[in-house]
């Protein structure tokens, strides 16, 4: 088993009712490697600055992730500033600074290439391609997108698409790539560009699932307190391929118990800033939300 | 087993992008009791005016409705009027006209007295309790209500929910009501003011349920076709507590039982307009669409 996931690392300052943060450790290949590593060897690819902290390197490696991937170029490492209000759904963001992210162009070590399970995060669909095209037959591929490249470079999008097995985006980027209002319809649409199973992310609304087992439909771990829902499509992610890989099992049963282990590395990761929420679990604390997973959704049937 | 409700009758005017209705039979008494009605017998109270159709109190009968409750007031019919965009999860309402509602004093026939379960609508808190202080000793009372009475008449609101053992609201009147962002902190001061369980309705996205037992999520029905989201909270609550009317029994795995009636009815009447999705139903659709709930919430648990 190994998973390999290319995106982006980034220096985030966040805002958020409860708090500020900033400069602190974020983007989606972090959020997503660090939930992954709870359940397997992960891979990493990505570009920091030369003005990136040892220290957030030295994280990654103690979570067991391979950073032989990570690539150094000099300027300064991808920014992003962001603010939520009390309605946490949706971030707004004060300020991208692309910086050595703008011009990132994976590249893949030869010893990832064999890698069985590929997570292509949020970047340009054509670097996304360029990285599958580097991988020897990975068994399944998984990648997120963003209204960006929706709006921007659709057609590139839709050639990723069609060799992906997997595609995970949120509601409103599902609704906007189909054209389609109804999120039913619009998953078929999406399914006909290419990906077998289509992941809508609902953010506190949980995720629902559409591939040929049907639908499969999960709330978001029910909290009291939200902190920073900053990275926790990434986390959902990292939970859900690092159980997939884990078990080296893609059917529809092991697909719906790793959208509940995404769902649980999700719900650590808002609990805190950057990735303080995932940090240090012990893996009883994942498998007891998992079994709350359980509690909250269990009803029994007719007679 | 006898369920009553008290609660308004429309006649109502809808838009939609899908096609309009006009001066259709409407309300939260008529959705409800239509609803209940596939469950146990329904007692209705509310008030129409003297231009109301005669064919609406057929149907009603027609469903074995009682509808001796029903009041009839010189004057017309309370009408609403209201559009909804693609955005189906909220109307805009474009008119309303009490008439009749304006003035409506629910009067209890003394054959509702004895009512084991009562449901109290969304109307004015006073009357609400009112009503209750009609009934002998009600096993179960539930009610609705909304923004309008939490933000006009709040004292009032109070001190019916200290009588009720429900409460059904949107997602938007529970944190309004409570006066915090957090659902799950909002829940909590909610269950302070009286009611044991709270019921927090959320559209298309489907209802959470907080009581002692701890927190039951469900899903919304997953519909290729929703024409028209008129009356699906009160068809909500009509499968819901209909179904408790039905088995007598009030404890959690009943209550997470008739959550999801509730779920099945509101999925058939935003099918269509008025409440033609729920005119005639075959119990067997009902018990099919509950199997389809289980299909869609279903997981294995870990090892």
């Amino acid at each position: 088993m190994s998973l390999l996931v290319v995106g982006s690392i980034a220096l985030d300052s966040v805002k958020t009712p409860f708090g500020t943060a900033d400069d602190v450790l974020g983007g989606s290949a972090t959020y997503f490697s660090t939930a992954a590593s709870y359940f397997t060897d992960v891979k990493l690819v990505a570009v920091v600055g030369d003005d990136f902290p040892d220290k957030h390197v030295q994280f990654l490696k103690s979570r067991r992730i391979d950073v032989s991937g990570l690539q150094k170029s000099s300027g300064r490492t991808f920014r992003w500033k962001g603010e939520y209000g009390y309605d946490l759904n949706e971030a707004k963001t004060l300020d991208t600074q692309l910086n050595v992210f703008e011009s990132f162009r994976p590249n893949i070590p030869d010893a990832y290439r064999t890698s069985d399970v590929v997570f292509l995060a949020n970047i340009d669909p054509v670097l996304q391609r360029e990285v599958l095209h580097q991988i020897d037959r990975p068994k399944l591929v998984a990648c997120d997108t963003m209204n960006f490249w929706i709006g921007g470079k659709k057609d590139e999008l839709v050639k990723t698409l069609a060799e992906v097995d997997i595609l995970l985006i949120n509601e409103a980027e599902a609704r906007e790539l189909a054209g389609e209002p109804n999120l039913v319809k619009a998953a078929r649409a999406v399914q006909a560009m290419g990906p077998a199973t289509l992941i809508v992310k609902r953010g506190e609304y949980g995720s629902v699932m559409f591939n040929s087992g049907g639908i499969f439909s999960a709330p978001a771990y029910p909290l009291e307190a939200v902190f920073d829902p900053t990275g926790a499509g990434d986390s959902f992610a990292g939970g859900f391929m690092g159980y997939l890989d884990n078990v080296q099992n893609f059917d529809e049963a092991s697909l719906r118990q790793a959208i509940i282990f995404g769902s649980v590395m999700a719900s650590f990761n808002v609990e805190d800033f950057s990735l303080n929420g995932m940090k240090s679990l012990d893996y009883k604390e994942i498998e007891g939300r998992y079994r709350e997973f359980r509690k909250i959704t269990f009803f029994e049937d007719i007679a």
